[in-house]
């Protein structure tokens, strides 16, 4: 490589850690207008979000970086490259390419498009309203049809959007999962709602409050290994974890003072993606590879948490007792196995964010269906509604009452993220593929988890994963671990198991 | 005016809006770094603070600002220009003249000398060694001896200096006001020492549990008229307030569980700052005026919240119950009286931020003195440590046993802020003017405190000080609202007749 390259390489590093500053000041402030950020200073704050934003997204166009990509993508040169170096030119290429295959004026129309829809859904959610949000739908499904076309499509154009979120991921691959997933996951909800041993749950709706809920939770996250010295647990009305960076992954739960689930189960989600963005190699920091490689991959380290450790019978033999000690007796009464069994109900629902583990990919799966018809043509705007009360009858024997429960309760599609819902599922089918892994690597897992020693857990996930940060595509992780390609037959065996267990069933 | 320079003039004020963006996103990232920024992000945190702080100075120092400066600092357009327009220009024509008169290389030079003579003023205070930080405090005087030459200066160069700190305030002004605080405190100070009824305090020091504190620290934020929906209180290890923006205005405090005093004037003076900068005009938003017009000024505020609400006998009467009440019975058997005795004693003592309201003065004096013989030529840093222990010894009686205790305490001089100090004297001065003006307006002040109703305080100093932000320069103020320039003679009054009560004595 010669002097020049050398430098420009240098000069293009630093151009991309300055991009990362933008994106770890915005990340913060995003993370501060959930968690306190006092309600009248908000609309200042927009605008100062508004100058930042515009200013990345002008790093993220410029001519300057262009020049950079042009350059240290030529084949001699990107040989030559650190591989650190290699993939983030390869990240920001395709970023960039993406972001200038959009004329500007029409990018400009979407983003406004957005807001403005996103408040209307919110508006059309609460009046349960579909007609209100309807024209808004149709203008993003057109836009997105629109971007489609300039970015350029093979067979299917819905395989554009999902790449977004799951690089690689494609229909084809998808419809044979969820068929999959229809055609054994069904019946079995069907087996259970003729359960004669269902759990008792009404223990579980007592008043615990909520400080003791949070002592209890912060307990769980030692447990798990989060790094308090990179971290903080803040309460929310939605729960999330944000990677601001490396050295500072942020939790936020949510108490509810008469369901201590909602809080527990929160927490230990939420730390599962907070173990990835904690855990990722220090060499990658200030570069768009250091987090987490796809939405899927990331739900695949919530997902093994909140379920596969959390609503583990082994993991509430080591803490039964102390969940005791910090309620106010409403478990005095109940065996472990009862507690277990309880916290594993399922029962077909509504609403996706109360699905319980086994009904929960059928959601997904709705919306994945839907999705596709929209680029596919098959299905218009309009007829939506429809559509997903049919689905929702057809899949998991409910009707919502009106579109506010229905079709309207997610804001996923108000802000544009088609593509975006089945890395739920996928996070599920990929966490149960590796669970499957790790028990040969790890056999006594179950043995740990009741000792509470969840250290060699979270040691396998680094290694195998978290340290990763976007240096391997979703994919190529799991062949890497896994040495196979997505599976749900994994998610499918665990939840036969699982749930013939808790309602006794003879399956 | 022209269209053109209707259309630079909206420029111009975007150009300035742009800027108090990235002010805004530091001072928040500056609030998380004190209130629980996790330890292992900082170092990256450090990074981001770095990009966005140089992305400020290219703003502030570039020549698209310099030609809108130009053409609009033009008499004839002057004119044209609206106040609030016509207001920034000045200032930002002043801020850009003193940066764009130091070389580039000097003020990185500059900057680096700051960021390591603070780390090695911390190493030195804390080994109670002077010589080791002796070197940088010379380097920091003599480039600032340089700046003044640079910047230019007419008979007094720390002259200078304090006008950075507050606009228009000279040596000659305050060579007067504090012969007046020397002649007329020191005296009282010695007959405070020989007073035979001093209050008795042993009651002070019990323990108040920090969650108890944090409590009354709310309520009495609720009184003063602190808005919660502008704002929040948060926990630090030294308490401060920052204004954000005019709507999310952010204090924190420090609980000390053997002291509640603490806590309970710590809170009380930021929030004389915050109730500043939660009241600054709407119009203001987004320009270099929507903030404090001086530190002088901003001192004002929250020292009057402080000693003259806080401190005050009308204010505990109203509020000693709710105090017992929070408190573990440590005030039982004290009067309101005896308690407000207590709250009132008044030491010579070492460390300035711990001095009560009467000796603070001289421990101002004392720092205003040395900085106007460095600047002189009257001092060398070398002599520091003598010169403040001789000064300690003649104006307080007492002498450090070591510089850490002594010259070392404060980190002002580690950062380069020579001028500072005196802002605190002023702000007390200033603030006994106020309160003589307000009482003509508000006789029944004391009344009225009596009954918690601080609202008329509230808004006479929102009406007269808040709302005007930096439109108006400090001295400005004092004149419009007591029709008279700095005047220590109010300060000496009050003083003399609160001690003369508290200890009883015949002055």
């Amino acid at each position: 490589m010669s002097i020049n390259q050398k430098e420009m390489e240098e000069q293009f590093i630093n151009y991309v850690k300055k991009i990362g500053a933008y994106n770890e000041a915005l990340a913060l402030i995003y993370w501060d207008l959930r968690t306190g950020a006092p309600k009248k200073g908000v609309d200042q704050r927009t605008e100062v979000i508004g100058v930042l934003s515009s200013e990345l997204f002008e790093l993220s166009t410029s001519e300057e970086l262009e020049s950079y990509l042009t350059v240290l993508s030529e084949e001699s040169i990107q040989a030559q490259l650190s591989p650190i170096t290699r993939k983030t030119v390869e990240e920001m290429k395709k970023e960039f390419d993406r972001n200038k295959k959009i004329p500007a004026e029409e990018h400009k129309e979407y983003v406004m498009l957005q807001s403005k829809a996103e408040s209307v859904w919110e508006e059309a959610k609460e009046k349960a309203d579909f007609s209100l949000f309807q024209p808004y739908l149709e203008k993003l499904v057109e836009m997105n049809k629109r971007f489609i076309e300039y970015w350029g499509h093979k067979e299917n154009k819905y395989d554009v959007l999902l790449d977004m979120y799951e690089p690689g991921m494609t229909v084809a691959v998808l419809d044979e999962v969820f068929l999959d997933v229809k055609d054994k996951i069904i019946p079995l909800v069907h087996k259970i709602a003729a359960s004669k041993n269902p759990p008792t749950t009404d223990f579980l709706y007592q008043t615990f409050p909520a400080k003791s809920q949070e002592a209890f939770s912060l307990d769980v996250l030692k447990q798990v290994g989060y790094d308090f010295d990179a971290g903080r647990l803040d309460k929310t009305v939605h729960p999330f974890a944000t990677g601001i960076n490396p050295g500072d992954v942020r939790i936020t739960t949510k108490y509810d003072e008469s369901d201590f689930r909602v809080a527990v189960f929160g927490t230990i989600h939420e730390a599962g993606h907070a173990l990835y963005e904690q855990n990722i190699s220090k060499e990658l920091i200030g570069t768009p590879l250091c987090t987490g490689t796809s939405m899927g991959i990331h739900e695949s380290q919530s997902l093994f948490y909140e379920n596969f450790v959390g609503r583990n019978l082994a993991f509430w033999k080591h803490n039964y007792e102390a969940l005791k000690s910090f309620a106010n007796g409403q478990f005095d009464d109940v065996s472990v196995e009862d507690f277990y069994r309880a916290i594993n109900e399922s029962k077909p629902s509504l609403i996706r964010i109360e699905a319980d583990e086994l009904t929960y990919p059928l959601h997904i799966m709705i919306r994945y269906e839907i999705e596709k018809g929209l680029f596919d043509g098959d299905f218009e705007v309009k007829d939506l509604p429809a559509i997903w009360n049919e689905k929702y009858q057809s899949y998991l024997g409910v009707v919502p009452e009106n579109d506010g429960e229905g079709v309207l309760q997610d804001v996923h599609w108000a802000g544009g993220s088609f593509g975006y819902f089945p890395s739920y599922a996928l996070g599920y089918m990929y966490a149960a593929q590796l669970k499957q892994v790790m028990e040969k690597d790890i056999p006594d897992f179950d043995a740990l988890l009741e000792q509470g020693n969840l250290l060699p857990v979270k040691e396998w996930l680094n290694e195998k994963i978290h340290r990763f940060g976007k240096m391997k595509k979703p994919l190529e992780i799991l062949k890497d671990v896994t040495g196979e390609g997505l599976n749900a037959q994994y998610l499918i065996d665990y939840l036969y198991k699982k749930y013939s267990d808790v309602y006794q069933l003879d399956l």
